[in-house]
């Protein structure tokens, strides 16, 4: 029999569609265990440790805790706080004063450098308490991990999006430069690529924050493609960088800022790197009908866009945690290791193994010219993105010979 | 017996995720009279009548066109053009060459002009032609309709969307403000009111077209909304315009477009709506956390984000079209009425009573201020969105006293 006591489970930073699936796993996980005394949910992530702002969660109904399971964002509220030393201190002192055995934070890898500073105090004071870090993230770019919980439904919604937007482009054809989130690993944005399922299909090009971004190669291709097919789509990483690897986005923001005499003070850069791509294409290539979408921050809140391989894995990466605290004592951070075509296994590690680390898409992802993904990527993702995923399409009829002469 | 004689269908304008549903309908139900000699389906709208890019699609295999029913976006492709009179003498000259008696043509109202046009072209030369016009539209502002197919679809994905955005922007509060297309009507962003599920919930502003927009106003309801929630989901139409009945948008564009030197050529203004909003907020409310998205194209396109009962609507006007056409020998547009709740009826209108025209929010679509709907039009929209919209639940555990001072 290990420790008694109770638990707190946080969500902190950014939502992801499935994080509730994780908060469940912990909270029905912990239910079971005679050794915990209450479950608290701490509101807002840290900051609710901060200032005890628990919900005691032992009281909430299992038919409650399933629906909230299936809702996007994070129900405990998040935070975007970034604990140093002194706040971990503090943290630590409110746990203690709680009688808090237990703490599960699920997070990106930032979360997991405030468990583990939050366990230093917890050893140092010769407190006992199980710390864990449990994984979340839309990006994909927690290090250890095969692929983190919340990547898969975003991707999912990105596909979706794009193999929409290809039809759209299609039937009314043009330039189509739609921009992805993704500030440093182009994951999401390669999630795009599950959209080409015939020859001509986009998007023809995917740029990704892990190659130099140069206008005229851009430019160049982009003709080819419309040479080509007389279209073209093209999905863009919010996180391109110029040949001294500045950010495309900044450099916009200057030139507009500066130029606009600050009447207009930008807050979301992405959309404008959109409209500027768009711009040159117009300009350079003399092609008429050229728009720009961004898809924003939909991907990790839509409500009705969810992979079933990414909500199980949430919930179990969740009840994961519970086990390896309360039945096995151990401290770390869980991650989803792939152990076949299709399958996975949950493993532990250390905390400074994960913290503050971050993962980019690996050369093999993508190909040579820079321009696209590997099929070793769509291999590598296709399962993560679920079943029922919607297909596209065509009519097969045949062509009526003209009987008249073309005007 | 009515005319025997081929028939051609063809899908104009911007897509929806429907618009194949009317194709399929069209397509199965003419094949079924033995007066039908071919079915033929034209390629890119009227621009593939006037070139004669006619595809066989009695060839077409019906489990196909089931599939290609579910595919969102024109299977035909489509076409911007917009025939004058000389145009629609060309589509006629065309169409009797290749003996063709019945024309349907999926679009919106300026498709109606369209057909009107060939129809009385036809009647001149006393050529026995029937031509339906089979309505679609995601703006929903095709008259005398009670709605259009495509609308449902599209004010689903809206509403889903909100909904996702309403959880983001409670686990994460400041002030979110998303533009929605619909440079006329209200409809499309009228549908987030869907997402308004609790009392807190958003968006928590909605501004239309159909209302003169006030910066001031804004500002003051932001603050309220904001000093009360702490939060603030705002849902704002592209259209909207001043006191003098100009798009707020062309004013940006000027400002810009003058201000950057002529560097940066917008192609899509719509973004650049959200920014400026997002901006004066920050500046004048003195709030930190301030962004913005744009839905963009994606409600007319998303793979997987339907209305069966739109869906079912859509193929039925299709049918209908036929049915009125081959077995009624009728000409005119095809409206949907509704006759329950919810139930619906097909009719047929005069295609001069549709050509050309639009309608907008109904004032008692829209609440007193001007900055929200009423709960007549979500009574309105509900069964619109179809079944299985999904909901978002809360955690109701109770609050854990605090034992220890703030500090």
């Amino acid at each position: 029999m290990g420790l008694i006591g109770k638990v707190v489970v946080a969500q902190g930073g950014g939502p992801t569609i499935v994080i509730n699936q994780s908060l469940v796993g912990v909270v029905l996980e912990s239910r079971k265990s005679t050794q915990i005394t209450s479950v608290y949910g701490a509101i807002k992530g840290v900051e609710g440790i901060l200032n005890e702002d628990f919900i005691d969660l032992t009281m909430e109904t299992s038919h409650n805790l399933e629906q909230v399971g299936l809702t996007p964002s994070s129900a405990l509220l998040s935070t975007r706080d970034k604990p140093d030393e002194r706040y971990c201190q503090e943290l630590f002192r409110v746990l203690k004063a709680h009688d808090i055995r237990y703490f599960f934070y699920i997070g990106g890898n930032d979360s997991a450098d405030t468990v583990r500073i939050v366990n230093d105090n917890a050893n140092k004071a010769h407190y006992n308490l199980r710390t864990i870090h449990i994984p979340k993230t839309i990006d994909n770019d927690v290090v250890l991990n095969d692929h983190t919980p919340g990547y898969g439904s975003a991707a999912r919604f990105v596909a979706q999006a794009f193999s929409g937007a290809n039809l759209d482009n299609r039937s009314l054809p043009g330039v189509y430069i739609i921009v992805v989130m993704g500030r440093n690993a182009g994951f999401l944005t390669a999630a795009s690529s599950l959209a080409q399922k015939f020859s001509d299909d986009g998007p023809h090009l995917i740029y990704l924050p892990e190659r130099t971004f140069r206008i005229d190669d851009f430019l160049k291709e982009v003709k080819e493609v419309y040479d080509r097919y007389g279209r073209c789509l093209v999905a863009v990483s919010e996180g391109i960088r110029d040949e001294q690897h500045r950010l495309i986005i900044t450099k916009l923001v200057d030139k507009i800022g500066r130029d606009a005499h600050g009447n207009l003070e930008l807050t979301s850069n992405n959309f404008l790197l959109g409209d500027y791509l768009a711009s040159i294409v117009k300009k350079n290539l003399n092609i008429k009908r050229v728009r720009s979408d961004t898809l924003g921050y939909f991907q990790r809140s839509f409500n009705g866009c969810v992979s079933d391989v990414d909500q199980h894995e949430a919930r179990e990466v969740g009840e994961k945690a519970a086990q390896f605290a309360i039945r096995q004592n151990l401290d770390g951070s869980v991650v989803i290791e792939r152990s076949g075509y299709y399958s996975v296994e949950y493993h532990l590690k250390p905390l400074a193994d994960v913290a503050g680390k971050t993962r980019v898409m690996p050369d093999h992802f993508i190909n040579p010219a820079g321009n696209n993904v590997t099929d070793t990527f769509k291999f590598y993702l296709r399962p993560l993105i679920g079943s029922g995923f919607p297909s596209a399409y065509r009519l097969q009829a045949p062509r009526v010979p003209k009987i008249l002469e073309s005007e």
